[in-house]
């Protein structure tokens, strides 16, 4: 597909805004039980279904989705020993199509799968989590004694204007003692990209932190909303909690960009 | 990936308007060969490379590249045995990664790979592909007996304006009794996928041919101009042929949607 005959300058409409990741997580679930609608190439062979996050600079990356869904024995190591850091009620943040949850379910914690995408909990149900909850930390209630923001989703803090409230809202749910075990992204440990490079500095030069990104999800015809996910490192977390009821109790940064930390109150 | 706080309509900036097909094409290269810099994940886990077109309706959708140098040992029997019909001098119009012209190539033919993209042209030239040519059949010389437009390449007649010249072109190289040995999709042999059809609708509305799509290749910071691009069925092909000095002298329309054409003068 490549020889542009009567290429012409033109501008695309935007995609629909929807629940693009929740209609990912249920193609990709579909892919994976063999149930339900499966992507197709050219109408012929079938393709790994494949998420696609467009950042506000123009970059887009793809990878396959079907680690959402991924059981524990395919982790990386790290993954598979943050598990052992659960314990009591459990409240999986940004579940997406629930692998954490359903792993910590069998080990018999008492788990429940908050995400604001309902294609996304609709999947976790459909893979036999018991609890779920579509929406925000916000405005949610309970009392748990951990909570799970697992794979990057650490960038869930969003920013410092995001962080404060958020973790207040964790605050506000924790039982005494609880935790929060979340795993980030390091900006600074990776290859030295030039392009995310340049995005890091586009942002000091807009006064946000160096790994603050804005995306989008997109599936198909759908996009997620614009949303802000924060890669930070280990020391701007520790600035982040400043203010705010929690602390870091441990880190985990033996792997050179990805990290688990422990919070506590 | 999924809770939104902080969630705000905000519209991201315009990708930067370059070769991201042969850029793709070059990161499959390095993924496949294991040399060059490869796409990470959270610069954590490998990632095979993936190929993101965006539709100008919004719709995206996204394969793994890998494809596009695949061995015809990993062919479908189909595109096997359409490298039979092929003899002589070849130009293998839009080539890719060279998968096509390398296949030619070890039996002997001798081939000409041509596409606009320069990473393309490099990629053959490091897979060994001996004549390259980065440009269009409107600009190039030469004189052949088969044109190859492989892997629904067909597609690159654009639609009714853009045909008539793209098929004078090939007139022009062709030597006596050269064959066009084509590949299309038929849009409509597919799923019925109602995305698909609305955009099919939409093309009728505005006097197009249901099949001709308007699409770019985006490649992380990089998108192709937009392009045009056609699926028709063999009945929509026959049509675009008259007042050109083609004709359909066969078709294999075995598969579904898939089809390999040969057109002779």
């Amino acid at each position: 597909m490549t020889e542009r005959s009567g290429a012409r300058p033109r501008t695309g409409e935007r995609p629909r805004t929807g629940d693009a990741f929740g209609e990912l997580l249920r193609a990709a679930h579909a892919a994976r039980t063999g149930r339900g609608p499966r992507p197709v190439l050219g109408s012929r062979d079938p393709v790994p279904v494949v998420e696609v996050v467009e950042r506000d600079d123009g970059f887009i990356s793809a990878a396959p989705a079907d680690r959402y869904l991924a059981e524990p024995s395919a982790w990386p190591g790290a993954d598979r020993a943050a598990l052992d850091l659960c314990r009591g009620r459990v409240l999986d943040v940004g579940a997406g199509g629930g692998r954490i949850a359903l792993a910590l379910q069998e080990r018999g914690l008492d788990v429940t799968a908050l995400d604001v995408s309902p294609g996304a909990i609709d999947v976790c149900r459909e893979r036999g989590v018991h609890r779920t909850v579509v929406g925000t930390v916000g405005a949610h209630d309970g009392e748990y004694d951990t909570f799970v923001l697992w794979c990057n989703n650490l960038g869930l803090l969003g920013g410092p204007a995001v962080a404060p409230g958020f973790l207040a809202a964790l605050a506000r749910l924790a039982a005494p003692g609880a935790r929060v075990v979340a795993q980030g992204t390091n900006p600074y440990g990776g290859s030295g990209d030039p392009v995310h490079l340049a995005y890091q500095d586009r942002n000091r030069r807009r006064g946000r932190m160096p790994g603050h990104l804005t995306v989008r999800i997109r599936h198909r015809e759908l996009a997620t909303p614009w949303f802000d996910y924060l890669l930070c490192s280990p020391d701007e977390l520790r600035d982040l909690l400043r203010g705010t009821r929690w602390r870091i109790a441990d880190v985990d940064d033996s792997e050179p960009s990805r990290y688990t930390a422990v919070l506590r109150l």
